[in-house]
């Protein structure tokens, strides 16, 4: 076997619930490319450098310091190091805005990228703003909204390459809590949607958005007095779940562009369901763009410093 | 200690989590009210006799069969026998209807009440109907809107004696997942609740119900960047969810009579969100309904049989 060669810097996704990093030479190529359960989430203070060294130590080369640019949790209050927030309306975070890391491997220079909070209302991202750095990097000129789906899908609104205003749903966590925990559970296929019943749902909920807690109940109440399939049963709720979330973008989705920053089957969902309401969307792959962003963060701190 | 008498019947209320008795003389006197954790929830078909016996053996007079007339899940297919729902529009079930259950003890009658169903859209409910049925012995001319909070708070049209539809919310369920186990549990108080910000919640989520998994989101971001207090998060997730559920009723809501099956904080809860959007209510005691119903759907026997 090949030696993995050592890294010019280090790119790290640090979220609540994985560690994702890629290693990198000096002209943007990949030489490794790794993934942890080990996110912020699971982890004490004490723990992070470990879970770093884990994944990435035979990547680092003895007596140089490797950059180590990171985004997302571990930038938290109860993470590795607080990143305080950059304000919106903002440009995505440059690593000048970063914060440093006491670390105390020698071979360590660790900065976490701060998230970006909204006054009003009152909102945060850790780690989307860095996949927002990655489609302005392609696109600087962009004017539309962007969805990030995930536990906490967001809606960012971007123009002149700055993050504008944005909105988090809890749809994905809804979804984990209903899906697994209620007594929704019973009627529910695992895995397998059905996805008329999906489309259905989504127009309902789009329609009638404020009787989202009753419809819920309707897919239980369907089971036991109309005989709903398990697939359709977990159409229904994820179509709900989503109608009722566009129904409150709809006058921010009505014009303009739309980019899903996503290309799994939460995202594809996301854009079934804006197609169920006349939009259409584009899929772009959020881990490319969240390596871009890291990418750019490190390449402009190094021309202000140049 | 004088020995507890034995009772003429028993009257049950099986639910989900709990079973509630009381043991009764015949000029409807309660010689015994007793209660177990023992819910249809916890039980395989075979430990709902020794469950009941436990409660009310020592009430049961050797020689004779007593009467033991159940409301509530225990009649559904999981439960201890499955006692098939009336549809609605109908009144409330009497016990002609119920199912006669199976049992080994010589000293027991035991029927269960049906539930009722609604085919379009579907919705159903057991134990309820029981509750309805106590109102309707005391008002019985009734015609408006009934709210029976709960795990799945329904809102129930009667008129003319009949349940003549109704809605279930999952709106308590939401709240126990959402405080229990969201990112929303870190910043909420187990207990208080800011009463001012559970009303300016009520009032946010009718004007704008669509929004409800953004609000929700915001509760968190609030907590990081605002500083709410944690009875105040909790006072605002109470209200986003009831506030969204009066949105989706306010057609109904908005003329009639409202009358509140329930005394407890729940109930008093849901009141009070009344009460913001300029609507009164009035507060019943749901156990001495349910035990009304009880009797009733007895006496209707006993005059049916007579």
């Amino acid at each position: 076997m090949t030696p993995v060669p050592g890294a010019a810097w280090i790119a790290a996704d640090w979220g609540t619930s994985n560690l994702r990093l890629w290693a990198l030479d000096d002209r943007g190529g990949t030489v490794a490319h790794r993934s942890s359960e080990k996110g912020m989430g699971r982890l004490t203070r004490e723990e992070f450098e470990p879970a770093l060294l884990e994944l990435a130590g035979e990547l680092l080369t003895e007596g140089v310091r490797t950059p180590v640019i990171v985004c997302g949790m571990a930038g938290a209050r109860q993470g590795w190091a607080e990143a305080a927030y950059l304000t919106a309306p903002c440009r995505p975070p440059s690593l000048n805005e970063a914060t440093l890391v006491a670390t105390t491997d020698p071979r360590l220079d660790v900065r976490i990228l701060p998230g970006v909070r909204q006054l009003d209302p009152p909102d945060v991202m850790r780690g989307e703003e860095t996949q927002i750095a990655g489609f302005l990097a392609d696109e600087p000129a962009y004017a539309g909204l962007l969805c990030l789906p995930g536990t906490h899908t967001k809606w960012v609104t971007v123009q002149d390459g700055r993050i504008a205003s944005f909105r988090t749903f809890m749809t994905g966590e809804l979804f984990a809590l209903l899906s697994g925990q209620s007594v929704l559970r019973h009627g529910l296929s695992d895995k397998d949607m059905d996805g008329d019943a999906f489309r259905k749902a989504v127009v309902d909920a789009a329609e009638t958005p404020a009787g989202i807690a009753a419809a819920l109940f309707g897919i239980r109440a369907a089971g036991l007095v109309a005989e709903l399939s398990p697939e359709a049963a977990r159409g229904r709720l994820s179509g709900l779940l989503i109608g009722a979330e566009l129904a409150a973008l709809r006058d921010g989705i009505g014009e303009g562009p739309v980019a899903i920053l996503g290309s799994d089957s939460l995202a594809g969902a996301y854009r079934d369901a804006l197609d169920c309401l006349g939009r259409s969307a584009r899929l772009l792959d959020a881990q490319t763009l969240t390596l871009k962003g890291l990418a750019l963060a490190r390449s402009s701190a190094e021309k202000e410093t140049s």
